[in-house]
């Protein structure tokens, strides 16, 4: 001990920068910043067509046989205890017998992982790929939370492009560019987050065999999987599982409409058996073996809210999309200074492309989206938060009747800052 | 691209060995281990003396109140969107008020950080700590989820000792010869786990101002708070904050028997600021940020939770704890080969020195775990895995009649294997 008994003058604990570099770069972090610019004196509500949560409005609401089967659960006493690592036997079955109505092969409860929210999962395949420079193939525009986690567990992130003017597909030439003999997997988001795209079949399989060539692993998130209302139905990317391995992520947050719920999973579809020997399937276990778990009496409901959750439910939500979509799609035609490459046929999401030399004041995306904030109380997502500078990403999952508000807000924004001709 | 059309041969993705080691150092993973050792022909029920977790019991049913809470949390409909990053406030606000009963200062919301479980409260702060070089000292006898953090963090892991001689107390002048100007915290578990014991008053003192001397952060994981049955009462580390700054992590799982509903909470009991100073609040918020949060509607029950609830259902799990502990040391004390050096006073364990050499066939405290599974279909937990090989770790906290058969059958086991005169 060097310093006798006195107290020493410094504190040995310091902040942790990477830490901060990896939370800046979540689109929490970005709408945070954006909210900031919020004018309080506005007595106008405020137009969230930022984040992906529809949950607080009226048409959004969840299935009363959700809350039933949660409430059923809590009251049985059979789920207060810890669950196993990957989750409690019959969650699991629910979800492979729930994906597995999609696909050509049957998945087994052993294929799934539950996860608190679509979050972890992603998190823990990142995780378990992860080691010294290995790199990961990200779509540009994409979700930056794959930044973020690939940042903090030092894997090398290298950007393809989703191409507008091809209904955002990937750009496969430059995936296969991109990659090197320490690529380990590149992620599909399918129905798209932030385009509103839906991949075809015929794609998903070109995705599979540049995949197959390369040698690495398809990570699809496909957490807004089913909610689609344009021409391509969805196809599950574990349809190609026998080409390359795929590993899925997805929950119940977005088609129930549950997102604090916090209930997700991690899916292999392998049927080669790949994961498993080169030791992945090891990894994703290691990983939940030292992280926390989806809350038991979640899991417990989740049988009965995968099987009987009524086809209804399902329709309303999607025609209460489709409806936003096209109100979104409509009203940005109307509006000179922004444009939409093409109309969204699924998620919650479009992008949205501005055009500064018709604007008189705004320096870029987030400039615009903080004036936005500050004068007419509607917040959107700068592009540069989702790797596209000069572009927005818009929500349109809101109730219809305030995204009619907050698009006519934005109409008046860019009417007053346009360009005098 | 090197390779033209044709798949490649390797994969390029493979296993993660850094989580492999971590993830084999928990007490699940042992626990899991052990088990495999069950002989599923014996009638007999298991008796899990291994984990933790008594809520599968009648008599550790948690109350009515609870689950009324998270039902009615469920049924409004308020909870289902997303939290934000570090809870929602009246959650906070309800664990500050909570926690501040036995505090001399206020704890305000912006102190508190809703967590998944204690689990990831401690997770996010070995991570905000973590640094090149930093090192923290943790207690042996101790918990290994935090060598298993701190190992995938890259915290380099020094041991100080307690005294089994003293009541399990902390080796003072064993922290002071650890430490140096990389250390940045040290660990205290109290009730103790997996000890038993409680720390006094002027112990926790002496506690604090070694940190204070030291420079170093005190992390209190109070998990087992209030749950003491001994003549010592359970005294919170954030008493001494203003000696030192205290990060306190504890959840609802223990005092309430729900740690399936992973509610947990990070505190920070800093009356003069340091740790916002130094940056480490902002490192905690960044790593939230870029992990899940706790299920939105259990957050909003906890205030019923913790402000509600009846003092009749403590009282009861506190008295059927005391009574297990009394069946626990008393039934060890006719038990020639294991000793316990004092009689539990709170959490739900008791360390028990193995005395190999009145046993005739047993190699070490794994073996003996190992075989007793097998013979008796009694789980208990080998030391190792809490850092003090030749001791074993036993759970009393189940069902008084369990515990009871469950000790008679170590008993016969001991028996069975004792060395011949």
């Amino acid at each position: 001990m060097e310093n006798g008994g006195s107290p020493r003058n410094q504190w040995c604990f310091k902040r942790n920068e990477e830490l901060t570099r990896a939370s800046a770069v979540t689109v929490r972090g970005v709408l945070n910043m954006v909210m900031e610019h919020l004018n309080a004196s506005d007595p106008r509500p405020v137009i969230p067509l930022g984040h992906g949560d529809p949950s607080a409005f009226p048409s959004f609401r969840t299935t009363p046989l959700a809350e039933d089967a949660v409430c059923a659960a809590v009251r049985s006493a059979k789920f207060n205890g810890y669950s196993s690592t990957v989750g409690i036997l019959p969650a699991r079955r629910a979800v492979a017998e729930y994906l597995s109505k999609d696909l050509p092969h049957k998945l087994s409860p052993d294929d799934v992982f539950l996860t608190i929210g679509c979050t972890q999962a992603l998190e823990t395949i990142l995780t378990a790929l992860a080691r010294p420079s290995a790199n990961i193939l990200l779509p540009r525009p994409g979700f930056p939370y794959y930044e973020a986690i690939a940042g903090f567990r030092h894997l090398e992130v290298r950007h393809f492009d989703l191409v507008p003017e091809k209904d955002w597909e990937v750009d496969l030439a430059a995936v296969e560019a991109l990659s090197d003999e320490n690529t380990v997997a590149m992620v599909i988001i399918n129905p798209g987050n932030p385009c509103g795209n839906v991949f075809k079949y015929e794609h998903l399989k070109k995705v599979a065999e540049t995949a197959r060539k390369l040698g690495i692993l398809v990570i699809a998130d496909e957490v807004y999987s089913h909610l689609t209302f344009g021409g391509s139905p969805f196809v599950p990317m574990g349809v190609f599982g026998s080409i390359v391995p795929v590993v899925t992520v997805g929950s119940i947050s977005k088609r129930w409409i549950v997102p604090g719920w916090r209930l997700g999973w991690l899916v292999t579809n392998d049927p080669d058996g790949i994961l498993m020997k080169q030791g992945i399937v090891d990894s994703i276990k290691g990983f939940l073996n030292i992280t926390s778990d989806p809350a038991t009496f979640i899991q417990g409901a989740l049988p009965q809210i995968l099987e009987n959750t009524p086809g209804d439910f399902f329709l309303k939500i999607v025609s209460t999309l489709k409806e936003s979509a096209e109100i979104c799609y409509d009203k940005i035609k109307e509006i000179p200074c922004i444009t939409c490459p093409s109309k969204p046929e699924g998620s919650m999401f479009v992008m949205v492309k501005l055009n500064l030399s018709l604007l008189e004041d705004i320096k870029d995306d987030t400039d615009f989206c903080c004036k936005l904030a500050t004068e007419e109380s509607v917040i959107i997502l700068p592009g540069v938060a989702v790797g596209s500078k000069y572009w927005l990403r818009v929500t349109f999952a809101i109730e219809p009747s305030s995204l009619d508000d907050g698009l006519g807000r934005i109409k008046a924004f860019c009417q007053r800052h346009a360009k005098k001709q």
